[in-house]
């Protein structure tokens, strides 16, 4: 048996142990797909409290654990105290057995506040003191650093100036690289409410006036070489369904996009046509500028309209849809690589029950374009285990049908996903989970135990491979 | 290695040991979803041979492994006799190699009977006539009083009198309670042949002339005024898909139901808004008594025309459905819990496959409402793997993603669901999964190894949870 | 640990190695799924060298694996030379970690080449000529005979004259017994490019002019009568999703079928009724004959229009669909159980999500039809762990799942569904697999360590179920 956070936890075999150890553990991290606020790390944000910088920053899986406790909102998003919403999450964090949650919390005490013990209602008030004294020599340039972070992919919208990355760029003291990722999703959305005045930004932010598809790809187009000349590598689509209407007739996305700018009411097949010709359009800007499509999909958002109407979204209202996906999916990759503008390509969906349909569909589509090389990382992965999916088990299946099915060697590894700067903890205990499954190989005898080798394939999954695939150059 | 049902079988982990001797295995239980008849248990039933408790009282799980095995109907529900179902059963079991039959069959003749032995061909007749001379001292009472049953839920009709339910609680020998569980599906399936005569029957009993959606709202009230009245505390609803039609128009379901009284066919459409409007109505009146509503859905009923034919319904003959039902679902829920009416909510689909989906949803619409607590059981419920999950690997993976993505110290766990009153060994079945799990967890080093808490969540979940979440008040 | 391909690799318990040394290994082989060509056997192939037997004679999983690694289609169908093509290989296998194909590929080498080392960039050239070399006294009918294979059945279009049969088995010095499947795909996709020339085809072969249904029933039935002349005893039906529509009338499927005969258009409903129709017809032609049903379901053929035209289908580029086949599957089993023409049926969906589903779904009609007796097989199965799921934990999980509800002990097991004369080592990877398994119920105390009934269940699952289903007569 192992003590809780032992230095050999979840790492079952030797040859775990040794992986981890001797190579997983020290490989430095590149964060290709998080949910800070690039204005934080050009601040160098500073936190007062723990509850500031782990509850209130908008940390939507522990408010869940809160609610799901019995806790009213007064004590998640509502008007409680930082120290009562602590106390609440510490009365509930021993009932997090089994979720990630209790691991995690209890790394980011060990490694970032020196705290080496658990966080229950006894050990609350301690802790609490002992954090917010440690933060105030702590900021969150300093984490970064510390968690040995060489890049970060920020999410941005395309109407964003991207003027905090220019002066993160420009402050010669820190080391990391912080580019942007360009995500598009406002102006695909255009049944949402707000669709009107977003389009109108862009136009403001493009310099270009757009009043219908030609000019919505010209100021996409502008943004987008505007973000390339920002560093940026990677662009990032979240979809509920993925939007496919084979028979997308650019002039029915046309007059679609001109009816919603006049704020006429729109048929649902207007709305897949439109989504689908804008989609195809970006996908192909993508692929022109070399940049990594990443599609998150199969979530079901907003579920509460209590919750909507008190917070907005991301308020931890959001759960697993999908399962039908797999076919629009498969006709959008065909749609792009009939036309041999089928961007590298990362497809996640929240629904684990995708996992297999997933890793098979990949293998359709992949090739040597895309400045893909023999003996290279493949061209399109199924991304890593997400929200949902981030815990022992979620990691643990979607590493297996990667190998089941695919190259696990291939894979570009880990993301935390996350809006908190203590998150980076994530990658170790994904690196973990990696060098169990693959000590797991060897002890039953499936794999070679040549750790020489075995060593290089956990050091690029851990790293290597994200910076070849993105092409982040460092 | 084990032997077979060695004390500590299916216990790998020291940890899974001590939680399961010291804490688990001495819990009384509270059945709190069952199929058991209240008549049976009022008249103290005796069984003149094990064929009957075993086979012949419903036990569907049983008819189907025997079908499996090559028997024709009539060793299942046909003219054969009891004890040639009994061999026929005998000389399937040993095929039943990691099916919870094969387990479930051995602790109950180990518990029950003495019977330390395998159940086989070889072994048939020796276990007929030892459980035979045995069954002449039990009874329903004795075998649930020997079980340290406290507490019992029954599936109950609102056309039910309840009158056993009322012999039973004046037996001042017996101290389990037993209470009825109000189960409306009949009035729900408007689609179904009978339902006119059911809704008479229901005029009947309730006093009330149901000739509208009104007064079929006030029958069904005065039903479960009468149900509380009698120590009610949950409404189980079965569903084969979830209705969900959000322009549930109160008129259309009206005219519906006025449609289905005069013999007229009802369009799809009418029957789903009837059954929203229903159930939206049903779910509020729950909320108003404190009920717990527990909703099963995902199956696929009565798939063989020829067994429906020969038998009826639960001949043996129902399958999974699913896999769409978890949109519908969480508009449901969205909709009470916009109008505050949203009772205490137990989840269950057949469907592995939704496991993760059901789990984030709830998630959704946890909060403090409906006397939960700070530090108390959840609001909403993943419930119990149900049926064709209830055997180690289905028990599992629920309880694996309950920890996953919301607080399993929170869960109020097993129930047998079953037709038989030797089934309580089931909750030793689950038990020894839940310590086995948790045993997992502190092996492999992901929480603490602090018995003390431990031992509190594995009472909790065998007992104190499930006592504080359906108000039992025992 | 254990040593790659050890003796004992994958078999973790003592009861799983003396299951598998003592009983599994040595059981001979029945493959009565596979896609092997007759004519190969009929000519006793020989390989000029290993890029032919292991790369161009089709086999996509290793073309996606290759793709997969970044190389181009020339290294994979295109115009590379075979020792190009199987550097290639060599240089992608060791990335293959976790895949089957690393183990399927070693234990191939091992077996039939007897090198013992691994195949990686360094080793290639040497792997290269050894196998060449042997390969010079190598050929089809020596590797099947080294195998043990006592029966194939290869997979065959109702058109083929099964020639080819006829030559091998007037060969009395080959003893494995190679018989004809009935697959009639071809017949049923009246909507796909060709479907008229194969009517035409079918109607040359039969000598029945095909104009009408009731002409290409007698077709049908007339090329089934041959097939069955010839040894046949199973047809395999594949589809992406199961044709059912219960409306399905004769003269609207009549309609269609001379629509498509004269190159008219066909609505949706018109493709859904012929197809059911004939499905419904020919089902029960297997049933009339004691023909084993086939159905293999839930795949999406064809994701890449890119990869369809370069090479046509089969290149690679089908992935899984499924999901939603379940429903349709019960309405086609019941309209054929409801008038007594349920053939022995087994049931392989693509998609792992369906595990569950099917299992519990076959149980809906098992019974005593069929020659099926008491203690038999069952006469329903769930197939063997199928195409992305022939891997540890996909076979892991259908046979837990299939244990979890329904009688293990009555499975008929594995084929390889293979299109190489070296794939027989799968069944030895399938034998270790099903003995980890049932060694795991002993291990953890849920089975009596019965190694006599053990080795039975072992023994009957690896081939006496599969003689006693198909009634080989062996």
């Amino acid at each position: 048996m192992k003590n809780f956070l032992h230095e050999d936890f979840m790492l079952k075999s030797e040859t775990a142990k040794i992986l981890y150890h001797n190579y997983a553990e020290n490989m430095p991290i590149i964060d290709y797909h998080c949910h800070i606020n690039p204005k934080d790390i050009a601040e160098d944000k500073k936190y007062s409290n723990i509850a500031e910088i782990w509850l209130t920053c908008g940390d939507h899986y522990k408010w869940r654990a809160v609610r799901s406790n019995g806790y009213s909102e007064e004590y998640v998003t509502g008007n409680g105290s930082d120290y009562e919403k602590f106390s609440a999450w510490a009365n509930t964090l021993p009932k997090c057995i089994g979720n990630p949650l209790y691991i995690w919390a209890h790394m980011e005490l060990k490694r970032y506040f020196g705290y080496g013990g658990n966080l229950n209602p006894e050990t609350a008030d301690r802790v609490w003191n002992l954090c917010n004294e440690k933060l105030q020599n702590m900021s969150a340039k300093k984490i970064i650093k510390d968690s040995k972070v060489k890049l970060i992919c920020t999410t941005d919208d395309p109407t964003d100036t991207l003027e905090y990355h220019k002066i993160i760029k420009d402050d010669k003291t820190f080391y990391t690289q912080v580019i942007p990722a360009f995500r598009p999703d406002k102006g695909l959305h255009i049944e949402k409410a707000g669709f009107k005045e977003y389009i109108n930004k862009l136009s403001e932010t493009s310099g270009i006036e757009i009043k219908d598809m030609k000019s919505l790809y010209d100021a996409y187009s502008k943004r987008l070489d505007y973000f390339v000349s920002m560093g940026c590598k990677t662009a990032d689509n979240g979809f509920e369904a993925i939007p496919f209407i084979l028979e997308a007739d650019n002039s029915i996305a046309n007059d679609a996009l001109i009816k919603a700018l006049n704020n006429q009411e729109l048929h649902i097949a207007e709305i897949g046509i439109y989504k689908t010709a804008l989609m195809l359009f970006l996908a192909e800007e993508y692929h022109k500028r070399n940049l990594v499509m990443q599609i998150h999909f199969g979530v079901s958002r907003n579920n509460s309209d209590r919750l909507f109407k008190s917070y907005g979204p991301d308020a931890g209202a959001d759960s697993i849809g999908g399962y039908d996906c797999i076919y629009a999916l498969s006709r959008l990759l065909n749609e792009l690589d009939r036309k041999n503008v089928l961007p590298k390509t990362v497809l996640y969906s929240v629904n684990p029950s995708d996992n297999a349909a997933l890793v098979a569909l990949i293998g359709c589509f992949q090739n040597n374009d895309c400045n893909i090389t023999p003996n290279g990382t493949g061209k399109l992965q199924h991304g890593s285990a997400w929200w949902f999916n981030d815990n022992n088990i979620g990691m643990r299946e979607q590493l297996i049908n990667l190998a089941n099915n695919s190259l696990l060697a291939n894979f570009i590894g880990m993301l935390t996903d996350s809006r908190s700067f203590l998150s980076y903890t994530r990658h170790d205990y994904f690196r973990r989970i990696l060098c169990d499954v693959i000590g797991d190989y060897i002890e039953n005898g499936e794999y070679p135990n040549d750790v020489a080798y075995l060593s290089q394939i956990v050091s690029n999954i851990c790293y290597n491979n994200t910076n070849n695939y993105f092409e982040f150059g460092i």
